[in-house]
């Protein structure tokens, strides 16, 4: 992989919260060096158990971040910090029809040669949970380390594409011009990296951003945006913004022009929930609530991770549970038609569920892998170049929701990773998930 | 009233928290004088409005303790403090029937001859859900301020009689005994002021202890009750208790015996709080969840304020919406039966309806608005001498869960009074419910 810039290259997988994530675990304790084979629970580690809890089993803001303290907090996130909760109404559950099929006994020959069965890969990827919808039925359902149904997993960076969403819907509302400026709609931002880029280029993370990331910084801008939130702890002098929209107004524009390439940067979704709050009056949470998770007849509530004066982490502070991530899936590969009916509109769910372009993708990042699965990026949303055509929101430490329009498949995975991006979830992953609709497609 | 020892006197109404309340009012901006006679809403105020919301209509852990800012607050404390959730579990709601009853004509005339209507009453007394039940159904049902029967909110030291009905639990099933010493359950507790107490003692609040309330000393102790809870902002260099069962054991006894007279002491039920989840191995939120909030078919997730390190703020920490709450009194005064089945043993509900014993009650405090509401209070519930022989949960600024078992009538009543503890809510409250009860009690 070649960065594009000095201490500016995305790692493998491009998902950029994963920097956040290293350094909240640089500051907490040594790198795990690599992952375990066999991942050890919250409950085996004896994690924020007892009353009073021992000081060594203790998940605190200072070590959420980093494994083993990640495998208890992904599934308690408000435990730690501020969140707003989306309501799910009192409406009724919309059932998911179970239809079992056996998977456990599948086994993958992934590219290198490596084979590896299905339990085995969701033990090593560190899974907490890993659900498959096939033709709208529930096929497969796991869930691992304490979790069950109705636990709420953070989902990091997959809340983007439910930012994403909620922005292609306003743009089909004409509530928001793509073409415009972010200046146009957020004059706070004139003179940011953000105000002279288009809404499409930010949906599309085309925006020429100068972030700076050098770790030897005290003052880098990627600090600032875990300070924030509370996703790494701000020195006892820290003076910096307290509150996203004040982060965002702090980021610098780079040399090259808007649209150039791609650039996985997070504060780009920040700018999407902000413009999507400014234009309907509402919170990202509000939104979701009322557009989407209302009207999907959604099993728990979620919720929102915010930063101190109460603002929503767009960029990645979704909490919901497995089985309601799928029903979301299940939404969007049905056209925006779920629970009887049009939840999204059409128009919408299709462009998500074009492919993107490849072009600007690969001009800043020249990764071999990312050439043989063909990624790309638009609206918030990963597509791949591999057969089906799939389309994925996609998470650190292993969050995913994948969808196969071929299959008609939607896959849920829910991770506690040590590795913000690891071999195990973004390379193999998307290789056994292709198995795996593979397989089903050819179930009678 | 009289101040039992020198800066010890718990106030009008007598709830302790309320000490708290006050120094987070003191720390955040000069004290609101009277109360208002028209209580200004959250939404008029445009507190946490707009994207950003603007400076001064922001609600933050310095201010929120403070009205106006408590108006938006008690219902969002999730969003400015680490908390846990009390599932409800996916099975079916317990309807409640409704009759509705015409109550907004009816006006009262309080001791010392005032004349006031129940809906100006309401107003006056900042509330924010008010709700009647009468022999099983809800007859009367408002909300204020935003709220609505989805809201959860703060219930502050209501919360106690929740957690003295779950060690009543477990003294019905011989997993305490109430004769016991604390120290005998937990040894961290020996040479504290809760050491060489009895769980009854607890229970009641007649332990014997030296709560330094001097509020010109920085280490009082009750300072660092509220700085373990986010309740007020310790100082830079606070070095102090991290949480709450640290914080327990540095409390003093004071010279008098123990089991002489009742003083208001909030950390007293954290220490039932912290008994009950050593001798149960769950936490108060995982008790209620498990006993109580999923037999009672509740309409929505509770959840407990939690200290940075994740242990439950007993004494005062429950959120819940006031229609759960109307069923818990309801079961309370079903003497445990709700729902279709025994919820909390019979034995344990006629225990909770007992008259407390006024001889205690009066050794330490002699204010005569107690004298004449005829207070006393038994494991973590206040009780009434008054004709009806009514049983109550009481939370400062507002917030009670009363059960009139003469009347077979259950009030909630969850507000956000500018004083922790008010003329109009403790003193003119009582009232205004036992003529609601003997209006009930002539119709038809």
């Amino acid at each position: 992989m070649t960065n594009p810039t000095a201490g500016q290259g995305p790692g493998r997988g491009g998902v950029r919260l994963a920097r956040l994530a290293a350094i909240a675990t640089l500051l907490a304790a040594p790198v795990q060096a690599a992952p375990p084979t066999v991942p050890v629970t919250a409950a085996e580690l004896g994690l924020m158990q007892g009353f009073p809890t021992a000081p060594d089993k203790r998940v605190s803001r200072e070590n959420f971040m980093q494994y083993p303290y990640s495998r208890w907090a992904f599934q308690h996130i408000r435990e730690l910090q501020p969140t707003r909760d989306m309501y799910r109404g009192d409406g009724p559950v919309t059932p998911i029809a179970t239809a079992p099929a056996d998977l456990d006994s599948l086994s993958f020959t992934l590219v290198g040669g490596k084979t590896i069965s299905l339990e085995k890969w969701l033990e090593e990827s560190v899974s907490d949970s890993f659900l498959v919808m096939h033709k709208g039925k529930l096929v497969y359902e796991r869930y691992f380390n304490g979790m069950s149904r109705p636990s709420q997993h953070q989902m990091f960076s997959a809340t983007k594409s439910f930012v994403g969403t909620l922005v292609l819907c306003l743009i089909d509302e004409g509530a928001i011009d793509p073409a415009k400026l972010i200046q146009d709609y957020l004059p706070e931002l004139r003179g940011s990296a953000f105000g002279d880029a288009t809404v499409q280029q930010v949906l599309d993370m085309t925006t020429s951003i100068e972030f700076n990331e050098d770790y030897a910084d005290p003052d880098a801008d990627v600090w600032k945006y875990g300070y924030v939130f509370g996703i790494s702890v701000p020195p006892a002098d820290y003076r910096g913004p307290a509150s996203i929209y004040e982060y965002l107004a702090t980021l610098k524009r780079a040399k090259r022009p808007h649209g150039e390439g791609f650039l996985y940067v997070t504060p780009n979704t920040d700018v999407l929930g902000w413009l999507s709050s400014r234009v309907s009056g509402k919170s990202v949470s509000q939104q979701l609530q009322q557009r989407i998770w209302q009207r999907l007849g959604i099993e728990r509530d979620g919720y929102m991770w915010l930063d101190a004066l109460g603002e929503e982490m767009a960029g990645g502070g979704l909490n919901i549970t497995a089985a309601d991530a799928a029903r979301f899936g299940q939404m969007i590969l049905q056209k925006g038609e779920f629970n009887g009916q049009q939840v999204i509109p059409m128009a919408v769910a299709e462009k998500i569920l074009q492919s993107g372009d490849h072009a600007p993708f690969n001009r800043l990042y020249q990764d071999p892998w990312y050439e043989q699965i063909g990624f790309a990026y638009h609206d918030q949303w990963w597509t791949f170049a591999t057969p089906h055509k799939p389309v994925s929101a996609i998470g650190v430490f292993g969050q995913f929701i994948y969808i196969d329009p071929v299959a008609q498949m939607v896959i849920v995975k829910q991770s506690s990773h040590p590795q913000a991006e690891s071999e195990a979830n973004e390379v193999e992953g998307p290789q056994i998930w292709h198995a795996i609709a593979e397989h089903l497609m050819k179930q009678p």
